[in-house]
């Protein structure tokens, strides 16, 4: 058995099942949330399809999911064959650090030496194969002790997403497309974009993380160590009758943090951070013209419609339609428009502001507006 | 008593109340026409503002509408004042030189020498006062033996009206403003109603035709000759019991004119026909963009909102907003858009695009989506 493959009988895989995706309201919901929704026409939910992504990597017994207790039933519908016992519930959202951090903890004290892989819950990917070979490689790099992202291959200068700087190659047994990480940058200007795309030094951030979870705590306890020490005793209590008592009094303190603060940057500047470069296609769905986009398979003026049974009739109109109820829909002369048609709310915009959505969610709260949140 | 006096105590306004509005789908319907909306924000129905003009003229009690059978319940309801005898139902739609015929033909048996104003139950008119000075007098100058229209003074060079051309003043006794009419003209392109307007020679077409009743039948029999021998059956049976049989024979075979062709034209080019410049706004409210205009009141870049109760949040966005449900409707970064939300069908277009709205009516029609409209 050679050292990789060892690795994998070592691996977990933990699917953080949390955000709303407000930029896709009215679709995702507070009691909807985007990873229970349908968004590719697939008949899946990104949920769903991320678990059939990475049961053939460890097996269906190896995924742990962390939700929200609000989710817990309709987790359960999409996913039968998730164990109780891969079953991680937040009372209340603490950010990805607490999320994540928790799994490792939890999974290092039934099983010392375990490799994690943390994967959204609600991205969209096109190349299972691709991405599991990916994957591979990562838990080969994982195994040396560093932290490892999974990045991806930019096709195009894209400005919603965070890039990651690359440096040379690492030569890792098992990992041969291994390099290390320079640095992580935030979403760039149109231009920066451009110079990132053609320099082909960066890759596109898409928040995959693949780490021993000893190794992945260590980073946390030395940016974050009240955190960590929080982890470590939720962990301690989990599998015993003080379970509920112990959440109930160390969740709602923990420190909110991203991962990507608390232990991806800190690593990469201490060179401790590795990048697989992924040859597949990715996108975290973050708004209506991204589905859009994917629907239109680079085709350009093209009419995308999302819902089962739904009506459109549509004369010179281009973009996306969402129809979540069975109205007939209606577009004339309309151009790269989003409407997104729910039984009590109704969107309109184009994709070139669909990245405002999220304002006019926070609008809506501030006004009052709860009831279609 | 002067000359005209006498004359306005034979007069009878007659509203057709017939179209329903495809241009307005999906809030103009077959069994929601055009006339029973308020498309103003007033609070009135389009028909029951048209009433409360008209009732000043003659009194309620010489007020004749001429509505299909499915509509008389809704109108009876609009208008309580409607006398019986003042209701004529068409057993289906045979344009308006069968329904204005059919009115004045009844009118005449019953009163000879009556005069008539037909007055479209849908349009939209502001200055009530200067309106019936000018219907003042056109039935002094109908009671010359002239047809008389109403045109309006064109404040824009519209296309989406037609015109009619004056020729010089007429010196009739109570109508000092009369002028004989050259010609009708139909809607012109974008120069040539340009050159309209700046030659003040042109009018607009509003469709209000006053004349004594014999003289209209004698025009429609001079163009019509089955068509006044069928409306001369019709109201010699009209007030009798045998009324039901006749209607069943005889208006299904009625051929299908507009008055415009009948009556008008005709008589324009026999100088039958005088015309008395309207001093006061008016529209036809043919599509959403002149909804929109009515609204906006001249400023552009702002965004109306129609309909009790509407819920709509809006950020950088101009046009139309008709809300028929209690959804919340948020629009971002569309300008001039036009959107109506009624239970059962979304219209999501641009007030650019408005005149289409009715091809998507006949589309859904030949698609068999008849239950949307």
């Amino acid at each position: 058995m050679s050292h990789s493959s060892d690795a994998l009988d070592r691996f977990y895989s933990v699917i953080p099942a949390g955000g709303i995706g407000s930029r896709l309201w009215p679709l995702s919901r507070a009691d909807a949330p985007k990873f229970l929704h349908d968004l590719t026409g697939s008949g899946q939910t990104l949920l769903r399809a991320t678990w059939d992504r990475l049961a053939p990597l460890a097996g269906d017994q190896r995924i742990m999911v962390v939700t929200g207790r609000a989710h817990r039933a309709a987790v359960e519908e999409q996913l039968p064959e998730l164990a109780d016992l891969n079953v991680v519930l937040e009372s209340e959202p603490r950010d990805s650090s607490a999320a994540i951090g928790l799994a490792a903890a939890i999974l290092e004290r039934r099983e010392p030496g375990v490799i994690i892989g943390s994967f959204a819950a609600d991205h969209v990917i096109k190349g299972p194969a691709a991405f599991r070979q990916a994957v591979v490689e990562a838990i080969a790099a994982a195994d040396t002790g560093l932290i490892v992202t999974i990045g991806i291959q930019p096709t195009e200068p894209a400005i919603g997403f965070g890039y990651i700087k690359t440096g040379g190659p690492l030569d890792i047994d098992g990992a041969p497309s291994a390099q290390s990480v320079n640095s992580f940058v935030e979403k760039p200007s149109p231009a920066t974009a451009k110079r990132y795309l053609s320099s082909g030094q960066y890759l596109w951030n898409a928040g995959m993380f693949i780490a021993r979870a000893d190794r992945l705590l260590e980073e946390i306890g030395a940016s974050e160590p009240e955190l960590l020490a929080g982890l470590l005793e939720l962990a301690e209590a989990w599998d015993t009758p003080r379970r509920g008592a112990v959440v109930d009094q160390v969740w709602p303190k923990l420190k909110k943090i991203a991962i990507d603060y608390s232990v991806a940057e800190p690593a990469a500047v201490k060179g401790k951070l590795a990048v697989i470069p992924g040859q597949f296609d990715w996108d975290d769905v973050g708004d209506f013209a991204s589905i859009a986009k994917i629907h239109a398979n680079g085709r350009k003026r093209d009419l995308a419609i999302l819902g089962e049974g739904a009506r459109v009739l549509a004369d010179s109109s281009s973009g996306i339609v969402v129809s979540h109820t069975k109205r007939m829909i209606a577009l004339i002369g309309v151009d790269d428009i989003v409407v997104v048609d729910t039984p009590d709310a109704l969107l309109v915009t184009t994709s070139a502001n669909a990245q405002k959505v999220k304002a006019v969610v926070d609008a809506l709260r501030l006004s009052g507006s709860s009831d279609v949140l």
